[in-house]
């Protein structure tokens, strides 16, 4: 599938304000980057690195008065997202080593907590992708999946209990749940195409059978359409922008994906 | 000070049990490693690897029948830690990259809800130093440490309604209190000369004037004698063993901190 | 300076060829990249990955047929390449680790043969930038740039016997001398406006007063207009392809660099 | 096998010498180093890093006057090196991304030059395993190992026409025919058990059905009670001790390696 997708985003900045965006996809094993446009406006130095995860972030200080940034990206993209039926559960000794800390419990995956219960959801079956199937489905049945239900991300334990969510919720308590059965789990962030209503998505990632699976307990069936800008532990390392000082939120966002083309 | 320090750990192992070991202490800008120990019996094939933080770490999986880890070392480190008085704030601008991802909110350390407190407690501090010194003062005084009352991490809004625990919980405190004033914090595990009890103590550092500050709520004045085992986001990323599989206690744990001879 | 840089090529690949590619411009401290295009003819898996210098590297297997990568790229740089005269020398002990490795000798820089020849060339300079500055001025004066009169890379020891070379040639002399005195010193390729003939360029760094400063013995003066690939010890790290099998070339390889309008 | 293996040295300071060393060994898939020590003396700073290669490196500031170093360790190593006959090539597009730059010339492996003689050398032979086997053969029938000949590292193309060399000689020959055939190999410097004379070691390794294997064309068989220090490309990466400013050699350089006990 060939998407292109964009991302506007517009303050009115009334002190310098430095800022971290996270707005940059990169080509991996997942998506081709074809064609990439990233405009701020005014022109100001930006300074781009690689985090922790391998994102692409930028680094800059908002100057006084209106401040944009537009980004967009052609990719091509897989039609539907892979299944691994039956893929097994990989033995931790055997996991890679920069996979290792996608088991441990993060600032709003509390897996720690979930043993018993993913245990009980994932009763019966066989270890691995079917585990993760199994849990996705339980999220699908079990929490409402209410876009714009909650504008700050919750933990896993929330979620749990509130029982709805917006996207990074369903994600956050799947994440925990493979994690608390020794399963690495990772958060997403980027865009789905036809999301509906549209705006920035996240879903997440389980280390099964050597190679990670994509799984989103939003969507029926495995329709793809998926573009990537960035993977963490958690919401709190996949912020599409941090900023820091006094709190400024965005007069305009604005966010579209289009198809182009079928192929690949 | 040169210190020799131990950890002995020993297991009853009734099924193969992976672990993943933090207990090489590695020399850097704080001490210096001159001898060291490390025997795993009954000897087994062990994996070293370096995390995401730089920690030097060990994958094995533990046998049945007893199973004992024994390391000690010989570290050069300070009589005291360095303090930095009026050493000012950086500018999130000026952060390196590799200290960004310490001022985002972590499992234990929810910093996202602490800004409105740490700006009470650090008002009228000149910004950087001596607002971290504020708030480990702060913390001296309104949160008792008491060795051995918790063995499970609990996070920092939890150690702020109960008011009292062990050093780890004062250490997530206090990093919780840092970085939602933008300042850098991360956790460090590793052994304290002198401490009472002895056992294995874990205290915080933050990020001022370009380089790591020591700060522990739990000890009195300036006095050193630390030897880092490792650095991490929080508790969940510092354990000095993480196991896999139906839960595993040491059946002995031995933790010693002597005086070689002070110098250097 | 607003540029729009492009490369294109071609193959006849009569057997599945690996290549790996360095073609993807990546925004640091020198540019920003504000659009971007990378399209493979006909359409394949590509596999991007970070190699050890930080260059964005893509690795895919040519199929039979013809087979082409178009790229191009609109690029925010500077008018002019910064000098900073006097900028001083910085000891060994104080630079960072990563810039250690830029120190050693490399494939085709045997900076442990060009010490004496160095300090010759750079005495009674300020120690630091005015070295590398004598040196490039040196290289003008006494090593002739002859465009397309060498096809493969050739090493500095013979550069300075021949008297003369392409671009690639000036800068491995140039990085061997300032190794041979303890400058850090890297190779850079990528585009430059103007150049004449126009092709892909290849330039030098050094590590002065803790940053990297550019340094080009092939053109006059201090215009700008440079567009970064990627960096490396030398042009065995650099090439804008490595294809491994029976060697092929490309049968049409187009290279151009346009003005967009000048700004920043 | 379990060894004690040693390595002073000493000088004589007369100005503020910067070093970088690479003494420490590290555990990994190939040893476990069980007891270590590494006495500065008289005892000053030392900065400890990683490499981007993963050596654990020292930095240090000698002062002026007598200065040793003192490093020792048990470490538990194989009896024997693993043999892997019928192990197969990977194909570049399998390799993992951080083996690539083992396929590239580097300063004293000059790959670029050997692929005819490669190919006829491993005439016949099954590719992978079974062609750096022919190549170690090859080594040991063509260049003589003669320790002590050399003190300065010549390049692959040199030993070729000198027809003889010291360990780190015959190791660059081998590298630099293995990567001409786009087969990773990389140099790994440490102790060897029962070395005649008695001295710091080099062999080589090579990536093989997705594992790097040792070969080493100074000796006969596959007995092992290696001790690795370092890995990098070349010599250029691994001199257990670098040193900047005026030339200091060693006034005493004493290196040893004993058997503890046969285990493991």
């Amino acid at each position: 599938m060939h998407l292109r997708s964009s991302c506007n985003l517009k303050f009115e900045i009334s002190e310098p304000t430095p800022f971290i965006l996270m707005l940059r996809p990169r080509s991996g094993s997942q998506q081709w980057v074809e064609k990439e446009e990233f405009k701020i406006t005014p022109s100001i130095p930006v300074f781009e690195f690689t985090d922790g995860y391998g994102n692409l972030c930028q680094r800059l200080i908002a100057p006084i008065g209106m401040f944009s940034i537009d980004t967009s990206s052609e990719v091509i993209t897989s039609d539907y997202i892979d299944q691994g039926f039956d893929e097994p559960f990989v033995e931790i000794q055997n996991l890679p080593d920069a996979v290792l800390s996608y088991l441990l419990p993060s600032r709003y995956c509390e897996s720690d907590f979930f043993n018993e219960m993913s245990m009980e959801i994932t009763q019966g079956q066989y270890l691995g992708y079917n585990q993760v199937a199994a849990i996705t489905d339980w999220l699908w049945d079990n929490i409402s999946y209410i876009p714009g239900s909650n504008n700050q991300p919750i933990s896993a334990i929330q979620v749990n209990t509130r029982k709805f969510g917006v996207c990074t919720d369903l994600a956050h308590l799947g994440i925990a749940m493979c994690r608390s059965l020794s399963i690495p789990a990772r958060i997403v962030v980027g865009y789905l195409h036809e999301l509906k209503p549209m705006d920035m998505h996240a879903w997440f990632e389980a280390y099964i059978g050597n190679r990670w699976y994509t799984f989103d307990a939003t969507q029926v069936g495995n329709r793809g359409g998926y573009v990537v800008l960035g993977f963490g532990r958690d919401a709190a390392d996949v912020a599409i922008f941090n900023q820091f000082g006094t709190p400024v939120y965005p007069i305009e966002q604005r966010v579209t994906v289009e198809l182009i083309e079928s192929s690949f």
